[in-house]
């Protein structure tokens, strides 16, 4: 039997990789919703013939039998869209960072805006797969976790848990992003010729996903210092992590705590002591890649994603497969 | 009166942006000293003369009246060039690490190699001009600093100085350089089809660059963490510095030492709080270009210098002007 | 029933791409073929185990049952190789120009080199399916065709083929690929500070691949007009094609000619007049995209192909698929 | 003596250049001109004073005693702000197609608008120094060239001059240009994630700048070919032009053509035969390099210029020297 998909967002960068990670799956069928044409649709090649196409309504949401709509919207557009698709029947998964903090007032302090729909807040789950499994499976808003935090949770949580980490000297995470994190909307910051041959830093020690990391790594906020880059490249998130450890006298104790915590999770591959992952081993794959290097008491660990399939589409993906009641790796490997 | 100017290493990087620097200059003659033509010659349109050209012998130095010689080469090929060219009876500005570090042991920890020139490492003047003017002025052999440590140097230095840096939490450095830093001579490593859409990090917490922080920032090594990274561009280097801050209540007051110990410096300029330079602010000049932000105990320092300038060719020229008693900025600005 | 498939030069672009393409494929059992470690293994995550390895030896050949074996190699290794391997009982699918010119004195002219196995050109299959099916099928040494001339010569042919392309005033092809097409052996020329930001032709009316155009296309050598260039990136050749037409009178008719001879081909698609690809179109598909402006007279087509697929690896595989009797677009859409 | 410049249009990328240029020059007093904001400032370090800003008026104008004034704007706003520019007393020169073509219908037909200053047509003065240079001086309407235009009338027009084009056979243009000829302005065509990677054509066979070729270069219309791309980088032109000879036996006679032709000029560079230009040789300066192949009866010609200097901003500071009777080379060697 297979599952009625819908897609709002789909011009943008996570809303084309939901389509290339969806089509081929023969269980699967896919529907286009079109919500604002604000991007043209690419030249295609005679004969092409793409998803189905139907409006974003509650009408046509029904008609089609649409179980599950996945929102590849701004954050107010996900907030717009989400009660009365969750009304009609069909189970939202949010990519945007409209659901991804607890509270309306937290989202008012980090995403300067007011939350519209805070009773939803509460029946959200955070979609982090490795450490929310069951209640993504019951889930009927899922919030897909922003790509940097993904990286930096998988990263961190599983140190501070095991106690390694040196708290009162602080972590930092120094992260790097390709362009298309920054979505398909031009913008000067986003153009060509701004960001070839040019890198740089942006939103130093308050960038709104810094959050999303404390809530799920354990660190509170002047333990973390977070800064993101843009890099002149395409896609992929790499993180380097500093920190200073306790009780710890080699990376291969470090590895060994990933190994144990990560034993049979699909997605995340860790590398043996002083390896550590580039961009080019994760790049359109689901993996989050991680390696640690260690040296008298100061560790750094390098996690890598990228940021439009582990970090947007494809994680999306596998909380919908968990959704669903299908094998959590389908269409991803 | 003129000056007559050899360099060794002339088709690498750093060789050609020497070129690129001093050829408008009409009171210095260029001499390109034939050591080993291991790299092509670009092609030319008809009728281009370049820069002299003669071997890479005492006999040539000294027939050409050759005040200073550039060394752009290779440690090993500099410790084996500058003894003789010394008692020719010019001057040495080696842009290798072979006279950086001052012991023969220091160098064999962090190069992994002999030093066969250990006696003049004692005589070699560390070419920070910031910080070592006056030595500069009267060097006869000058040691020009390595990329990574000159923007490293001139972000932490002030700030351990006026002791707002907490170092028992250490201090963070995450370095990325563009691909010239590499050097001329091809390698998998800096293969276009290798580097495109990629980014990776390298020598994690034992970079040879490290102990020229240290001997310059008054860090202890471990207090110290630094990582680089490979960015897909040509050249530019941005480190992101996070440390703890003592006694400190503002992005501005770390503004104001900068400015205090700048004051007057013409290669090093400051930004407003919370505002930091990018690649674009500083390629193809001799600037450090370096940002600010602070928040409640934690601070971020963006540095950033053209790779190939003030991490090379720029700093070398300036140290020349100061050896040879010119302007400091000539052909510089 | 599965089928033991071979690979010598693994470690290459075109090698890479053949285990991309291949490994998803449960009836295919791959064995990598140590030929010469000249190229290091990528880091890998812990856990990861690739494909088996066996030495590149007509014993280890036998024994492991292999079928058919891909040449992704130099043509000088593809000479060496290609006798045993066909003694041995295994087909052979070359990537290299060894075997694609009908005569030794051909080659002579064009790669400048002896061929060493002249014997075997008779037997050699020019592999463009497109136009050589049933000769593919009964392949024992299968010639995988170039990557410029497979994109030049399925836009090419079929005009001339109908007539319509004046053939006395010359047909232009301007070529332009991405660094990949070089191979991963490091050099000068593809080294990334040489590529980044740049642009350039080379071979100007000289490129070895024009005789494979000249066989396929139906022109004489004093009709076609080739210059290759080299594009800062990765993957992917777009062609473009000048051309005076003859009883033409619109890009529609043109369009047409290529949708009927082109009807049924999985791999061929067709744009809208005055609608043309662009690389994105094309990578890391089996495509060759093709599309049609036409005025007064003058016509211009532009071609688009992903040069290590249909280039490459993608056209062996669709080669190896007619070779083997398995469906021809098997593995590849 | 000094002289004083305004630029309307500074943030774009031709206005910079234009600052870049002229803010070296002792002899120079610039104006900035605010005419519309439409684009952020960049990021500057403290103590950062740029050239003097004053509005885009007449009173400012006069107030400000400016001789000549650059128009780096859409051709909309050229026709626009000339008028009273003139009228006010200063010379005008514009980067814009608005004053590029002779007749308002042959405006009209390849920039699909009405020309609103046609009475203006007939005093520009097509600024392309090295045909028109004595009408240059005593220009008061400068129109400046076209950036595609400019590489391919330097290397067509001497050769149709001298009698050895073919031109029943017809004259290809293949051109490449970087993404900043399409200006500042965001858009999804010139984004970063639409353009790394990928290589497009546009305007097949009906640019705009097509009639400025016809206008300097002696084709018709039915004799010339055009198509431009899209390169995936900053900044440079590299045009590949196709022809068959009439009267030629080798490459060195179409090179003694060019020599011939261009003896003298400070700005054109010709190649030895079979050797051509990549755009390294020509970025950030205001040379055209042209190189020339040829083959029994077929010849190859690469043109290159960075297309916002010789194309653009250079080109117009060319122009300015003639015009104010300072040395043509000043301020670009």
């Amino acid at each position: 039997m297979g599952h009625r998909v819908g897609i709002v967002g789909f011009r943008g960068y996570s809303g084309e990789d939901l389509i290339r990670l969806l089509s081929p799956r023969p269980e699967m069928e896919l529907f286009l919703m079109e919500h604002r044409a604000d991007s043209q649709d690419r030249a295609r090649p005679r004969g092409y013939t793409g998803p189905a196409r139907i409006p974003c309504t509650a009408e046509a949401l029904r008609a089609s039998g649409i179980d599950v709509v996945f929102l590849a919207t701004p954050a107010d557009v996900s907030m717009d869209l989400t009660p009365w698709i969750l009304e009609a029947g069909a189970k939202v998964i949010d990519l945007s960072g409209a659901f991804r903090l607890g509270t309306a007032e937290n989202y008012r302090r980090w995403y300067k805006e007011e939350h519209t729909q805070a009773a939803l807040l509460q029946q959200a789950v955070y979609g982090l797969p490795e450490f929310h499994r069951e209640k993504i499976r019951a889930a009927r808003l899922l919030s897909n976790p922003g790509c940097y935090p993904t990286a930096a949770n998988l990263a961190i949580a599983p140190l501070v848990e095991a106690g390694i980490v040196d708290r009162g000297a602080g972590v930092v995470c120094d992260a790097k992003s390709g362009v298309s994190g920054a979505g398909r909307k031009p913008s000067l910051k986003t153009s060509y010729c701004e960001v070839t041959e040019n890198f740089s830093a942006y939103s130093l020690l308050d960038h709104r996903h810094v959050p999303e990391v404390l809530r799920n790594s354990g660190l509170d906020e002047a333990e973390f210092s977070f800064t993101a880059h843009l890099l002149p490249l395409d896609r992929g998130i790499l993180e380097t992590i500093y920190f200073r450890t306790l009780n710890i006298s080699s990376a291969d104790e470090i590895v060994a705590i990933y190994e144990k915590r990560y034993a049979g999770e699909p997605f995340v591959r860790i590398y043996n002591p002083g390896q550590v992952p580039d961009l080019r081993a994760i790049q359109r794959t689901n993996f989050c890649d991680i390696g640690v290097q260690w040296n008298e008491g100061r560790a750094v660990v390098v996690s890598a994603i990228d940021n439009l399939v582990k970090g947007a589409a494809g994680q999306a993906i596998q909380n919908m497969n968990l959704m669903l009641g299908l094998p959590e790796e389908a269409g991803l490997l």
